[in-house]
């Protein structure tokens, strides 16, 4: 950590910044420059509450040197983590595909749905049974029959299920059900909820927050990886900004970012980010291109039917012959799918 | 409703779509422009998904005239909502002071400031006893012994207090101590723990999200007044935007349009929406004259010490004269403290 | 345009409405609602000072359905625009790369760099002659000595030029020296700059604001036709966001929205988006496989030694392997570079 | 500058940085830290291309101390600036008021307007001669007859006079009009116009950009500054986010960070931030509370018809109310109006 005094403190406030700083247990190495004085902390205390530091008389900011997370950086793994799902892998050459519906509806649709999907090519589906909806008034999911119905799909295919959990008090239901378990943008900084699908051993789908910094994103990893589940895939699903021909801001930046200073794999979801299926498939042949690990795309049997998000769901043989194009662009860039 | 037609949409899926509205239960008042048409559809379907008719062939876009929220607009209920503490009102003409440390941290310490706020004016007593934290190596609070220790300080000085609750399975915990709940920023979506709070009869302080409308803003006090708690307090805290010299960017024109369109009392905290002390007191005039309800200010015995937001704390003698300041700005515009 | 009136409009207030749009040559169509009257106006008034509506006693909002922009807008111009330079066309099914130093600095480098990029595939050649740099102690760039090394750097190689325009006052110098003129993204709202570059018959490559939304670059593209000039170029080059670990946001969901409402072509700046050469490939390639038509990268000979923008330049070997990804990449879409 | 090298740098990349820093003048000061060596570069090199050394091999990153602004920051000069137009000077601890309409209509219904704003205790006259709209079909300005008509407002009130400048090639012709330049918010970082007022000496109230940082802000402010013409009077007029309900997000906690940080006055916008007449009441006086040294308020005769922005002005009458209320704010923070 570097300290940075201001211009006019005097020696005896750098010298208390000192004096505190040793009783933290740092060591310290001051550097007196023309105009302003920085005083250099030596050790990892990220676990210490050194931001009152910046209170004292004469200190003018801190600059940390150590990232805030350490479990999620790349600074102590540096080989990338894959997640193992059995025959499916997240996170090494092969891109995986997740599709399915917003919200689980009824067993038939779902099924056919799967059925397709599958035959497309996804290796995951995905549906939703607790659904965060911003009207009290909107379709809030069929809840455990919802859960049931994804079993249902995974016995007619063979494919694994993700599905978001949004209650710490439905953690143990959806684990009896899932095989990944998802947390919603809305989530991403309900810490109880992260620290609670951390105790189980699914991995983890989390999705980046609506206003979430990269490294708040990681912050939000670190909860789910301190309580020793190291399985977690980040899932970019675009940004607010002030643009409104787009629901969202896909940040497809943050794939090379979060490959640089991360070995978690991600994914992308176009469907969210821009709220519009005309814009998916561009968006999914650009973040293949770009270097993600996955993607996660909504189909629906008839969108405008949908109970919910069906603006931006694929129908079934748009979703079919998007896989055919996204299958050459990952060869392109020598991966599969 | 508005519905958009395409500039070449053809006269077969104009038809089609005022035929799904009329299923819908609309009435239906199609106007042929020079160039676009258009279709007005009556009838207050809030509940409906009508989304899925943007999907429609020959659709260009959906316009909205009702608000999506409805409880916790004013076009059900003109007169201001006055929420009732027994001696203190909020929302009233006298604005309402709420102080206190960030969190918990020992009895004693609670005790001498709650005292100290209380001769400076506060009415309600803020602390965090369940704080969620960006880092899982962060302080997370004191749980239930902090809310004792809250109790105490009501004890100790007659104040309300004030607390935030993260989980859904502490609700009733919580409930048991204190007078108002609060929903942090980051559970503003957190759609389960809103309804369970609005489960309760106790006020319910609602800071806005990070980076929330103040559309969906209001649409999280409608979970709450939907589930039959009307006394939801909006408490505006800063937005994220791009500027780094504050921590967020404080809105005060929130306070003008949320007059114009809710019947909720707003408050403003401006010691998280900044960041820094130093900014404090400025703001706090600022959002009062602006036309806010109330305060949330942060005080603490010793900010260098703090467990948590020391860098924005105020010491109780600053916050003593920062309560004289306000009093004058309340006064000129005849409202009282 | 579509004119919402208050829950409570009266009826003398819906008819001064109606008499004033009348006034202003639309034809009316008022429809009734349950809770709100809503009033059709048809016309197509874009040049009109509508605004002044949304003042009237008992108006609550305007919703225009007419885009501001026209010219550029593909309500009128179905087919894309190709922008013919000669052996260049951009827009067209071949992907145009576009590469060279971010100022110019001396003519030797300037050549070395530019038989380079053409070497490995580039068409046009990019520098500045006039730097707008944020700092006013910052290189500011040699002026037309910049624009005669530019043109030797033609003379060379045989690429077309592409450099920045500042000033009003310089259009005419740098109209004698360059193929296409570039407007900055601090420009982008330079009105009295984009009318005289429409005035020449220069293409123009025009930048995304900072923080301009689609339809505010689109109508700064509108001022440029507006004078008589369609051959424009939209440039994305990442929007300000909240997020720091990149320089900008690339919003490369752009791409397909520009496709779906103009007949532009756009092309995208991987380095000046995100500031960091590390992220340029990958974004490249992602830039490519959304839709892309073209691309503009830094390329510096010796990067630490740059004057300007050094962090985000490629050397020209790292170029020269991105241009062979990015031929395979373009392919597996069905297009060249 | 501290220069962070990263967790694997080598002995040898550390020596290179160290060779560069001693070689571009710095003192050097390395810090081993348990894992990552920083370095400390003693001098205050503002002008130097330092950014070049991000790119050497091992550099994890850069962290500047010294400010990039140097005249506007109040490093040098601790008093804060008095701009001095004669009778009215702005930065002291008298609070100014600047009013008009957006944009010069005619002279009789401007002298109206300035009389009245007079009698109200306004003491600057604003109005728009030359007008930067979004939209090349929107009203331009009355360009130098418009300017004329202002001198008529000066001469009839004895008000002094603010206009916009766009054109570097206006400059000297608007100088011979008007008292006090205004630069808008789209030509912030329009460095050529700033270089051009900054060679004379009349006052310039330069906006903050649309989504400007604070910093660039004062970057802007420093090219003024560089060439001679300390006047600088800085404009809040509201930043861009992702909210909608008002046009932009008034960044009121810019009025503290600038008194912190720099000597140069501030004034608030509330008319331009907001986009709505409603709006300006409560934002005005949430300003002056806040600290700011003045406010510019758009007044018009007659909104509905107005040319430009009728929707934000204030009619007469109104703004003499809101003179009334502003002078009981000012007054409970010991300022007059």
């Amino acid at each position: 950590m570097i300290i940075v005094m201001k211009q006019n403190a005097t020696a005896q406030e750098i010298q208390n910044v000192e004096s505190k700083l040793i009783e933290l247990g740092f060591k310290t190495h001051p550097i007196m420059g023309d105009v302003k004085t920085v005083i250099g902390a030596i050790g990892d205390k990220r676990l210490l509450n050194i931001h009152a530091i910046s209170q004292m008389q004469g200190v003018e900011t801190l600059v940390p040197i150590m990232k805030p997370y350490k479990l999620a950086s790349n600074e102590l793994q540096q080989t990338p983590t894959i997640i193992d799902l059995g025959d499916v892998k997240i996170g090494g050459n092969e891109i995986v595909v997740m599709a399915g519906p917003c919200a689980i509806e009824n067993e038939k649709d779902f099924i056919t749905t799967a059925v397709s999907v599958k035959n497309s090519g996804a290796k995951i589906l995905r549906g939703g049974a607790f659904k965060p909806r911003s009207s009290p008034y909107a379709f809030q999911g069929l809840e455990e029959d919802g859960l049931k119905i994804m079993v249902a799909g995974r016995e007619a295919t063979g494919l694994k299920l993700v599905t978001e959990v949004v209650d710490t008090r439905d953690v143990e239901l959806v684990n009896k059900y899932t095989d990944i378990f998802q947390i919603g943008a809305r989530n991403m900084q309900n810490f109880r909820l992260l620290s609670e699908v951390g105790m189980t051993n699914k991995p983890v789908l989390l999705k980046r927050g609506l206003s979430a910094t990269i490294e708040e994103w990681l912050m939000a990893a670190e909860y789910i990886i301190a309580e020793g589940n190291q399985n977690v895939i980040l899932c970019e699903r675009g940004i607010r900004t002030y643009e409104t021909m787009t629901r969202n801001t896909l940040d497809l930046s943050a794939i090379p970012v979060i490959k640089e200073v991360s070995h978690l794999p991600i994914i992308v979801d176009p469907s969210h980010a821009t709220g519009n299926w005309k814009y998916v498939p561009a968006l999914a042949k650009g973040a293949i291109a770009t270097g993600a690990d996955g993607l996660i795309i909504e189909v629906h049997l008839n969108p405008p039917t949908a109970l919910c998000d069906g603006p931006q769901s694929l129908r079934p043989e748009r979703f079919g012959t998007l896989m055919d194009e996204l299958r050459l662009v990952a060869q392109s860039i020598n991966r599969t799918i």
